[in-house]
């Protein structure tokens, strides 16, 4: 089969042809419908070798859906042909977090060396992908799995971000969002569809406001020098009780010190490489900042609720698998909008 | 000034002329807008002698939005003229429940003897309204007082119930409202406004699952032999998260058992005298049954900021305040639709 | 090798031979060390036929700790020999609440028609035990598994009632204990352990008195007629934040709603059978009673945590496996003390 | 009266003679019992003149307990000598936050001006104080007012920095406490009277480990260059849940980071200036840092309530009001142990 392969470091990947897997023991094969091309596969293919713990050659691709092909021995209650999205993170399963679905944060990752499929093992750029295990499938129901896989980092990992604080989304407050790209536009339409929030939408690019208002988005700002200013008009002063910042550069990051409030939370979710220093005086009284990362099983199985219930529509942009290399190319030039997916099987 | 006064015991109030009062230092003038006609006032006026613990004669209305008139020495940070709403619970201020603003569960009630003005003290339903502490004031910023009075019961009633089980209302969860009267319809615009919930209503009288259906109700089901087949069936056989039960009758809270899930809640609001017996087996693992009351300061806050975003707005019928007793009538015999309110200075 | 056996309803089960088995893949064989002998099997024994959806026969035992023996193909991380306790609710592993870890609240529980080992499979009270699966596993550390089996259900049930109340148990709160049981005790200890609530036991025997004194109850009543109004007067008139009833019947659930609080708790552990009627008057506002069941993977995880820090110690008495069926008999008159353990292996 | 003011920036107060105040309508006349020395009155006096929002002069002192001396017109339900503390955070009393208790995070601090008495306003190092509002007021029962003062600040600060973080100290958790002085000893004892947390202590002064231990710390530390990897080691790698850093440099800052978990908290209360860079890499993910401020009414009251249970006795050292000049000069060259509070009546 075809998969897009990273086999050296600080290169691009390769489209090679490698043999299908097997399903093992309590291993599940799917077929691929549709492989996300992500922001941050382009860190990962800049670091040099051994700066991340993977050992290289692997297939490229960690937001997947498709469809069960095959169960191994030991797999019961799940049917071939049945179309499911791939849960990204993948744990030891047995410690605490994992316990509860949080595989995105299991205590073992430092021993395991990978932080799931297309992240240091095999991923979902490839006609087939293997499972580890049955716990890492969540059904689609009546979502094509095609369109759907973006919900699996795109829509988590904003999920995620915009849960922990829904107790802050009181009637009456607000919540920025930064950068209205492949993760920002969802959390646009989460906002609204799970809280009573005012939702500011902050970005440079027109276009992106544009989006940000057809999704809901109460207000819009061009990201300039008077956007802290608009922000603390817009909030009588007090300031955003939930800042998500999906650039996470250092002018982002100022604007999120500038724009929350009190008790509020600020969410770096953008690999910008910025940073915001916490202290007396830098930032309003308890405001709590985080790095959050990707999200857990059930909150993913919440996502697929939501799409399903059509409350959020990931916009995406479909490729054949082989013009990987050119999404990839078109993604670091910022000339996409929505989210680009790999179709590895699309006529 | 004229005033509704209940004088005697299992008897309909009579309307009759007191002076305005003056307010001492700490105290608080209101000019009253509306005040809200509520079917708990029936429940008042009906029991014997020596049942409740208040003193008679007190003017009713527990449901008031007006103008301050007035401000009492050492009152500071009000200004005459501004538009009010008055929370209706007073506790003792100081205890540990008051300190939080949820004087409706003040913890030296018992003492206190009465539950706030209407309740066993001056109420609304006169042209002033004297406040012993500036505390039970909100500030309704744009909104009309005359028609805002109901946010200060039918509102936050409803809202109290929701919030405390915001958490149970991830989405595809499912809330079913009971009784689409004076509350119920402005939980079903709530439930729309601050969860991705699924929202069932159930009435009996087509005309109010019109309504709900207006007011975004997902389904709106006439309450029958089939209505808790018909949602387990809506939720795979699961039920729903939380059950709002407005009329607490003993059909409907058999209903709600039914209806609920495991790990749900189901609150009991209406006051028509029914009991739902938890025990093992009556109801799913976990499935918690309470009767709230009212709701807390701050949430009176969070119910005027919905209905200043315009999230919601209940459905109000004015009168005059000489037609209070016919009002009431019209209540018990349930000919009113929506929310009735008086208005003591309408022209 | 030996196995107690359920084999007819409403009949003592049966010690019999029966192979030992073989774990295929994804499974997990199981030495067993220790199986608790648990009031609700009682239970379980005595509905007729048709009753309870599980098929005959089966081996009993919920409550289980021992060796991993020897792990089926496709299981990693897993050694033979090490200390584990057996996570006792198996639900289907794929659901919202599975993927949680709460496999007790397994919303495909009716389809399964089986509660986990001992609960229509085969469960500890055997020589080996066999999981269909390793995330039943819960590492013990240094715990001597033979003595441990009681933390999986006494330990846990009483944790999980325990630790969804803890934001209750604010100081200067109370908890009521009602029972002084194999369930009762722990939670005494727990209570000490997690929060700085005042702690009551009650019971009838003086020497389960004595014990919860021990254990750092902070008062011991008698249950009798005056229970009520002391409960009363150690809390100022407020009651109790937090009930939990180990023995269900009518007396303590009576005591229960006279002693709870306003924003309170009743949880009903016990199997006794009582009912607790809930409406306007029969409890305090917004006391929420439920019947919790069992625990979550993860909450096993903090019990073991508690006890290997011997921040609790639940009181155990062993006995030979071929002694069951005298033990059920003890266990049924009442002439226990502590949790009664089974050890198949013992010298 | 005598009363320590600040009298001129960047200077030494003055103790002078005033009158004692008259409590006007809705105010109340404290006799102080005794003021608390708190080290961020060092930093209020160095400022120069301009940075702070505070008009020159007032009394210093935001400790405070006594007895009540005098209630103003319209102040019910306080008598006079009874023991109070005083709740030290003064807010607007009509905002969303105050309504809820939490005066400390009063959304109109900007406009007032002042942070409460002895912060702009006159506090409590004097022979009375005058309260602009009962609701400041918190019952001290039978605790002696006298050494009761250390409860409102050093209590309150490190219980609110504790409670927001408890759902994090789960059985097998750690919380490291930096800096075991005035507020750091407090903490210690708070996390074992309200969480099953193993406690790690650190400081450079051994006598302030050794006063650690004997309050319950499982740990004590030296801090120095192998202080984190001993967390690691104590936590199998995991490192701290909560972190509280009540010194706040930039060395025990760099600890905090190097010690927290993935999910954790740090608490910046020391205010010695430090900052704490947030981003990718710098911290583990979702490791939230903020700085929080002082602590609720309803909070205040949970501190009382464990003080009169005797579960935390901060340790206090006691001054006549004359040596207040004395006293702060110690308290800047760290000749203190515990908490100094002058007494004005003291004989």
């Amino acid at each position: 089969m075809r998969a897009v392969r990273l086999t050296t470091w600080q290169h691009e990947p390769e489209i090679l042809d490698i043999p299908v897997p097997e399903p093992g023991p309590g291993q599940v094969l799917v077929k691929v419908a549709g492989a996300g091309v992500c922001h941050s596969d382009l860190h990962v293919m800049d670091w040099p070798e051994g700066a991340l713990p993977y050992e290289l050659p692997f297939t490229l691709g960690h937001e997947t859906a498709g469809w069960i092909e095959q169960t191994g021995p030991g797999v019961e209650g799940w049917s071939a042909g049945e179309a499911v999205a791939v849960y990204g993170p993948w744990g030891c399963g047995r410690c605490h977090r994992c316990a509860q679905g949080m595989e995105n944060y299991c205590e073992r990752a430092p021993e395991i060396r990978a932080a799931g499929g297309g992240l240091g093992r095999d991923g979902g750029m490839a006609e087939y992908m293997l499972l580890p295990s049955p716990r890492f499938l969540v059904p689609l129901g009546d979502l094509d799995p095609r369109t759907a896989a973006p919900l699996t980092d795109a829509g988590l990992t904003s999920y995620h971000a915009i849960k922990r604080s829904l107790h802050r989304l009181t009637p009456g407050s607000t919540a920025l969002v930064t950068g209205i790209g492949g993760l920002g536009h969802v959390a646009v339409e989460l906002l609204k569809a799970l809280s009573p929030a005012t939702v500011v939408a902050v970005d440079t690019a027109p276009g992106k406001l544009d989006l940000a208002k057809r999704l809901g988005a109460d207000h819009a700002l061009p990201g300039d020098q008077d956007t802290a200013s608009q922000v603390r008009d817009l909030t009588s002063g007090r300031g955003a009780e939930l800042v998500l910042d999906f650039v996470g550069g250092r002018q982002t990051l100022a604007l999120a010190a500038a724009c929350a409030s009190v008790l509020g939370e600020v969410a770096i979710v953008g690999l910008a490489g910025g940073e915001l220093p916490v202290g007396m005086g830098r930032l309003p009284f308890e405001c709590s900042v985080s790095v959050p990362y990707w999200g857990s099983r059930p909150e993913l199985m919440e996502v697929i609720a939501l799409a399903r219930q059509r409350r959020i529509t990931p916009h995406v942009e479909t490729f054949p698998l082989e013009q990987a290399l050119e999404v990839y190319r078109r993604l670091r030039e910022g000339e996409l909008t929505g989210r680009a997916v790999l179709l590895p099987h699309a006529a």
